[in-house]
């Protein structure tokens, strides 16, 4: 529980031996967040024991669940690890091949899943058939390593290799990574999101530098959504890159005009609502320098609730502005995520039964504008059926009860 | 992990909601002693959550285990309890009724359980067919519970009703407790160690109080093993309820001539035979006023490795004694327990290929002398028949892989 | 903070590095249960660091810091013991003699301290004038040391050699135990309670074994307070030596009838009274087979409050008994202690404002019988002369303000 | 110990009574980094309780202790707020006046310091005769306060009212803040460390915006340092305000070239050196699209040891940039700072016994620029007399044993 370096001391970490292993920083989208929900999970088998990390989410796990315990299951956690693990050994039983079980619980599973895995002494990742979250790998002086993003090997001093396509299930040599075809995939789904807010800005994801996609975003949105202010705000540290392309493009000069509490972290990562919008104060302070008397530009990634934005153009009003306009890196968030990011509910969203006026309005903001679907596909590079764009147009990737899904034909070409 | 008062705050307890519950105050003898081997175990089952605490041993859960993980099963935990549970869950799918899945998978088991558990909000306990470990029920101001030692209704300020018995399997409820009859009862085989050293002197097992138990064993110790003291001194605690009566019998003067530090806990209890020996000193004092140039009989309850038996004649001989003669409560420890306690190998025992003399000799003692069997069964008050001697005699009730077994035609008519 | 074994860990005293030292287990009777008032308290002055340990208490500690106070001094603890050390750092600035600056400061305090201290390396033990604590001194195979009980000494496997006398300052060498006359002996004092109950009972003070004066004590008490009863039982563990000498001099069978939960601690040791009472319940449990149909002498080593005992009186008759006679090892405490134990105000006594008969009547015992002050006196076996008997005659060694001061025309002949 | 919100918990914070009071976050300077020296430090006087919460560095402390101690003092603590506190409480003794004993404990110190203190319940907070660390005093809807940063007044939804001035003496009161002249005024001596690298940059400090500062700092350093590159690239976060300024006035892209690891604190807080270097491969990635085969000027603060720098340019080198000149917005720093930064030795300065050259040889940059201390003055906007630059010039405002001090007369015309 907690910051990796909090969970693990300096002591923990040396007292590990061995030269192979999985880990997992993670913080909780479905199960609870407790102890017996920290990943990986480790299981013991006929095989050895089983670890299992994941990113992701299985759409499907709850039916899985029940499904399981009608035929007499007992569950130790309400993790999907634990069924993916407990799947996986009754696989293996029959097949005593852990790769060809792997394929075979993959094609149970519905939902997005970047899982590393080791069976007894042999690691495996696993990307599922629509790479919706990242997986890539890599190497460093002392081997091999798959990890969600590539700044993980320039930390370790190694270099990124490749993304693991989707469907791909590679298994981490001593000498070579191991390719296996498991005849699943089937297409690409990118998450959009995670080049607009979740990757670090230096990973580089699917081929594309996420500083890179971000930038060209803030050009993007100073041709669609221009306005006649002076000065370009970013929201620290969210909408940096975002603001810079938009200064770049519209020539507009760039400042920093909030400035962060070192010591508090970022807001998402906080486990209760409330505590996101008081924090919001204790957080941000705005620059008056900057700020006294100008039309601003207030640049930012993404709208969930709102909550937060309005804040801060209160915030930022409060210090002086004469104007506050606000740009959006992405479109309007409008239908849940099924696939890992902790939006559920239509009724959280700022961007839900409202025009983007009515949404300026709550914002209390002089204008409001967000980048179009259209651009934001441009600027990630990809085909926006490479791209799952769900939560923007209510049109999933994969089949989820009560929600519409995309492309049915093409669906059928791959199976 | 650790005594109840520190694993549990106040605040715990008091944030318990509910009017019914189980829990557990263990020490490990299989499964090593970590968090994940804590009891309660509690897993959800299409039945609800099924929790369940166990005390004893089931013989063949290594096998158990390994059969399940041959057919595919994944284990979270080194616990019998993990495999208990599952095997219950999984026949609670076929039969739909925990009362009788219990009694189906009561009759996989071979071992030691007094079992407590709730499938869902039903409280059941349940005791092996042997009645090894002891269990018993009894009622206080909020309604009925089930224990191992009668004092806990003592401290709750409720009332002993009575011993669960072989087999029996009980359902708690609201205003009664429903007795179930497995049909899996056995015979009686209760462990005798539980009246010689483990349970409180307080508690009533089975008919017999303990302390009255113990002192009749010492009386029957100085017929059978009588000496010309000057003296009696117990070695506290566990010898002391041996030890009156050996002083009552005899007309021996009775003394308390080993202090016990007040704040360091029961050797048995520490967790590595190193911390068992250095730290006799540190744990018991003798008095010189009662010990100096007297001829004492030193009284316990049982010599295990006799490691620390040794320190303690030799503690009192340093004191001053003229001679030191060791009287023990139970007959020699020869062979091992596969019943819950934690002698499992017989090269540990202080009497393992020594005569009465030469344990004597080991000991740095001028006499030494045992109960006999008899002596103690007698003292007991159940037949031979009725209690568990294996650890003692090297015959079983139950079969163990390598030992024998005692009584096979009993065996015979009972099924 | 806590117990010694929790405050230190194995590592904290591996790293400790030096040939000599100084140390305290205490339980506060002056200034709050805190860190900052945790001994020793540890200074730094012109002639190197101060560290001082402290058992007992100073009457006139209050004055003192106020008079210090209204010099422009100021403490940044509630201790005696910073009090002391910066009266002694004042005071070897003028005299440059560490043993002379003790004596001095020691001319300025009036109450009852034993004290270890070092001045840099130098390592002293001071006891009061009058000897009300116990201190003394003893040898092991690491050279000499000085405590407050002589098991100290065979907990390490060394050995007792001297009391430190009263007004007597000890510098401990390596190779001898200096004795330097302060010229300040008063008498002696010793606090007749160390004997009764706070001593370990195989502690040796001031001449005389614990455990001696207490089965004196209780033969005593047997002479002077008979009962026509069945059996003698101990309330455990504060009177079982004393019930041993009552029930040896009487010839009335002695039973333990009062089980002590393993797992919970003295009375003495908890904060709040209300934890005291409320947990008597927990700690105790009768023992029917000994106590139903009987008729008891309940024998303990004193009554303060009296909530206890009557508490363990109604446990005793719940239980069946058919009469319970009190005996206690000391005589009624009336008056409050000034000296260091926690008994400060008179309207906490259970004897303040009740005859015997009265006493009895709140405890709901059949009889009750203290020892006289005479048989008390005669079983330490000092004379009445070199005791402190304040709490139980209202006449103090001292001065002390608004009490009355005994043997003055003694105290004028020392001066 | 640790961050506040480690140290105080939420429960802590709301179980404070009262309306005023003082708190300190500190990183140490002098004395060890232990509980005993936490502040503020709080001791109690005939006065009732002072306590003290200091920031900077007494430069006679050591002296004025060593005096204090041959007088017989003894000291609890290695913090100067003791001795500041105890020659305090020994004033008031005399003057029965905290204002004017406060002022008489002033005139015995040597050095910088930022002070808040109660005296029993009255709040006061006092600047050193120069002004050397900031001080302020601002207003919420709750009542006055004091502090070092004008955003403490921001985060706290209230305003900053004005700086305390060199030599002033404040006391909080309800209504109003009373400023009291101490006489003691001897100029202005700010350290423009504040300015380049400590505080906040949205704090203001004496009157200059910190950011508006750093802006000023960049475009200075453009002129005087110009250097022909494709991109400035800012180290994060010290740099990023000066490398803003930089870019604005040579035209010249600027762009995020180094992310920082969102998980690791600021180098400048890690306790030992070995963590420091340790740490930086860690903390920043390179982001490769914005670096690769460019020429970049990689912008700072300051160069304290150069060993940070180094690897950071050898990062940027690493990740392809054709050329990595380096850009400082502040003076080598050659000489230690007696007034509260931790650089006490010349011979931990990249800058000492190096020319500018040779620094850049040891960075491994193609060149190195460093602004002037004209330039520096400048863009802070005081006159140089009115700032300290000791560590720039090695001339000190105040008398430092083995120090020059500078302007000599004009002191002369203080007295």
């Amino acid at each position: 529980m907690g910051l990796a370096h909090q969970a693990l001391s300096q002591e923990d970490v040396r007292s590990l031996k061995g030269d192979r292993g999985i880990g997992h920083v993670r913080y909780s989208t479905v199960g609870t967040s407790s102890a017996e929900n920290a990943q990986p999970v480790v299981m013991s088998t006929n095989f050895g024991d089983i670890a299992l990390a994941h990113n992701g989410e299985i759409v499907n796990a709850g039916r899985l669940r029940e499904d399981l315990k009608k035929k007499g299951w007992a569950f130790a956690t309400t993790s999907d690890s634990e069924i993916i693990i407990r799947l996986l050994a009754n696989d293996i039983a029959d097949t005593g091949d852990p790769a060809r079980s792997i394929r075979n619980v993959m094609s149970l599973m519905n939902g997005s899943y970047s899982i590393t895995l080791m069976v007894d002494d042999r690691v495996f990742a696993v990307r599922d058939p629509y790479g919706i979250r990242p997986l890539c790998i890599g190497r460093t002086k002392e081997g091999f390593a798959a990890a969600s993003e590539s700044v993980v090997f320039d930390t370790l001093g190694g270099e990124f290799m490749r993304d693991v396509e989707p469907g791909e299930l590679v298994e981490i040599l001593p000498g070579e990574v191991k390719s296996i075809n498991t005849g699943l995939a089937r297409g690409r789904a990118h998450c959009m999101f995670e080049w607009v807010y979740i990757a670090r800005a230096d990973s580089c994801l699917d081929g594309r530098l996420v500083y890179d996609v971000r930038r060209k975003i803030g050009r993007r949105l100073a041709i669609e959504q221009p306005v006649d202010v002076d000065v370009v705000v970013p929201v620290p540290d969210s909408g940096r890159s975002h603001s810079m392309g938009y200064a770049e493009q519209s020539g507009i000069p760039y400042s920093e005009g909030l400035m962060k509490n070192r010591y508090v972290e970022r807001t998402f990562i906080m486990p209760e609502q409330t505590d996101r919008s008081t924090s919001v104060m204790l957080k941000l302070n705005p620059l008056k320098s900057v700020i006294k008397d100008k039309r601003i530009a207030l640049v930012d990634d993404s709208i969930v609730r709102g909550t937060t934005m309005r804040k801060i153009v209160q915030l930022v009003r409060n210090a002086g502005a004469k104007e506050v306009h606000v740009r959006i890196g992405s479109p309007p968030i409008r239908t849940p995520c099924y696939f890992g990011i902790d939006m559920k509910t239509r009724d959280q969203f700022a961007a839900t039964g409202r025009t983007v006026d009515q949404i300026a309005e709550m914002l209390t903001a002089d204008s409001l504008g967000y980048i179009s679907v259209e651009g934001l596909v441009e600027a990630i590079g990809h085909s926006a059926n490479d791209l799952c764009l769900g939560c923007l147009t209510g049109e999933y990737p994969l089949p989820v009860e009560g929600e519409k899904i995309r492309f049915q034909k093409k669906l059928d070409s791959f199976t």
